[in-house]
């Protein structure tokens, strides 16, 4: 390594983040005591105190997810890991694999599932747009899957799926019913045991208002029995849910070195809703909803999924004729230091995804927000 | 869920880590200023701040592994995640895959190599020998693998694998070299570019003296042709490095969201290391690994590992007659607050793993640990 290279290093600037204002669909802001437990000094990844730690989280889980019988954990990755846990540990090569698609995250779960060697079969809608339930029992009716996987809370559409029919039609064949619950723990109900849900799968920094890198699951006792008696090793050894459950609950045998702090910091985040209670949190994310729906609808804007699907904590709103997001974005970003995301795929320039979580989700941040939000859109073109 | 699960909740106490002295093999004790980085305010993960970040640390990458035409990025797992990522993208289903396996981390080597479908071809050895140049380059010779793979420090065992022969010999068969650098990297020298490897992956937690979470990972230009040619997806989705490198340092397209926290604290914890000079931390972590070998050579104590393939940062002891190491080991953690690790496998009961590495790595902290170590022993039976 040259001398100058190294100098080059030196003259890197302190690291100093900007204060951002969290509105986008994910990273939500961060509780300060979550900041704070974050930085409490680490201790071994087999130390008394930590696998306490992992117990205390396993628990905490517990009620945010909705689960008594369920077993709890947490991935050492972010909700994709999660979401590739569940796909590698539940979806056997050549298995068949039902995929309710309506938007970006159900086609990375065809993507994954495919590189497991399932046989993916597709029940395929518009972004933003839901399935009733009707529709999703005679899907997996006619195709007999062994598992059957749906998003719950589509962040890239803003659309929720309800789960109850799809769970209920993939018990009735035998199948596993995986839900992705990315955008949904500790924001809106996942209630897992009552919709029944085989494998969920989550993040940290979204709901659950923690700095992301984690992501908790959820498995019922349905699921645990196929892990116990899959006989061929999942493709993947870090994400294999069989030893990290036995690391995590049973004998707490080494796997890997899990990220002490970022357990810490999860840690501390449940407890902070715990003591509001996860039901009167839910009922904060919906009061604030509304208050968002009537400003932007205030402002002549449309949303863009049905009042009757929406994401409690995230939004879609539809890009008003002749304004460029992306500008609009990025002013929204350089000036008040407001990050809110714009669509991707069909929904690339037609709408914003617009997120109110977790510490942000009050009356007064929410009419903090309209207002910012009002000046950028005028300042690029939009007349009210 | 029950009330009274949720008071249960409620009645977890305030999150209290104890203080320990990170004598193991990793986590190693971490620099205030790494967990003042820890707790700064996140931005989302395509922020241009986070983008910056993910540069600033691939440009201090460089320099620690010691490497200029390589190119260096993160994944978002710990340790193993990166060898899984290493195995995942550079050995192909049926691949001939050949492996020195001389202790824990190159049968996870194996085992991971399995379940993506390789064929594995393995020189075994003892647990805590190493492999000479001539019996290395005649194995690759032999065997005409397409990826090869050593471990340079194995933690298991407390043996320095040297690298230079095993990687001309893969060159020479038109094989990858895959190191794993989990323990060496920040610790004692890895010298990427001069060594020959063509993956290395490692951890945040040993060497660099910053919590887990992440494991960082450079690739030659050989490598990167192999990954850009290689025409069959990688099984893992997550670990898929082309979409991470894509990610991290070309188009800067959304794959998965990044630890940011955790991101932060690695570019503090290697710019700690560049203030100080890579070559500076390897002088004094082989300083205080002579001061500590004397000590406990002094006690007439014996080190597993000859002298000539120690890793300076990581001492395996061998346990004295009579002494039982699981107490020894809780007395230590329970009174002086100290961690260190025992053997497993082959080694389990037989020696003691001690880290002296990254903070704790000075003349006085190793002469602490020495009087705390010798006055367990002895309370363990051991007569000096």
């Amino acid at each position: 390594m040259s001398a100058i290279e190294q100098t080059t290093a030196l003259h890197l600037p302190a690291l100093q983040p900007p204060r951002r204002y969290l509105f986008g669909p994910g990273p939500s802001m961060v509780h300060p005591r979550v900041y704070e437990a974050l930085s409490k000094p680490i201790v071994g990844h087999l130390d008394p105190y930590f696998i306490q730690v992992m117990g205390d989280v396993q628990q905490l889980l517990k009620t945010t997810f909705g689960t008594s019988d369920g077993a709890t954990l947490v991935i050492s990755g972010t909700g994709s890991a999660g979401m590739e846990a569940a796909v590698a540990n539940f979806v056997e090569p050549g298995a068949k694999f039902a995929v309710f698609a309506n938007g970006y995250f159900s086609d990375r779960l065809t993507e994954m599932a495919k590189r497991q060697g399932a046989n993916v079969v597709r029940f395929e809608k518009g972004w933003g747009e839901t399935f009733t339930d009707d529709e999703a029992t005679e899907f997996i009716r006619r195709e007999k899957p062994k598992v059957v996987a749906y998003v719950h809370a589509e962040t890239s559409t803003g659309a929720l799926q309800a789960g109850r029919a799809i769970c209920a039609a993939a018990h009735d064949a035998g199948a596993l019913a995986i839900a992705d619950c990315v955008t949904s723990l500790g924001g809106v109900p996942v209630e897992f045991d009552r919709t029944g849900i085989d494998v969920a799968y989550s993040c940290t920094q979204k709901g659950l208002s923690c700095p992301p890198g984690l992501s908790p699951m959820a498995m019922s006792p349905r699921a645990m029995d196929f892990l116990r008696a899959r006989t061929t090793p999942s493709r993947s050894w870090y994400l294999d849910l069989k030893l990290i459950h036995d690391y995590s609950t049973v004998s707490h045998r080494y796997h890997h070195t899990a990220p002490i702090s970022m357990f810490y910091a999860l840690r501390e985040a449940l407890m902070v809703i715990a003591e509001e209670g996860i039901e009167n949190r839910w009922e904060r994310h919906r009061r604030c909803n509304r208050a968002f729906v009537k400003g932007v609808e205030a402002m002549s804007l449309r949303m863009h999924v049905p009042e009757a699907h929406r994401i409690a904590t995230l939004n879609t709103v539809c890009v008003p004729q002749g304004v460029d997001e992306a500008k609009a974005r990025k002013r929204l970003l350089d000036e008040p230091g407001i990050e809110i995301a714009g669509g991707f795929g069909p929904l690339a320039g037609k709408v914003f995804r617009i997120g109110v979580m977790g510490p942000l989700a009050t009356e007064d941040n929410v009419q903090f927000f309209l207002k910012e939000f009002k000046k950028t859109l005028s300042a690029e073109g939009y007349s009210i």
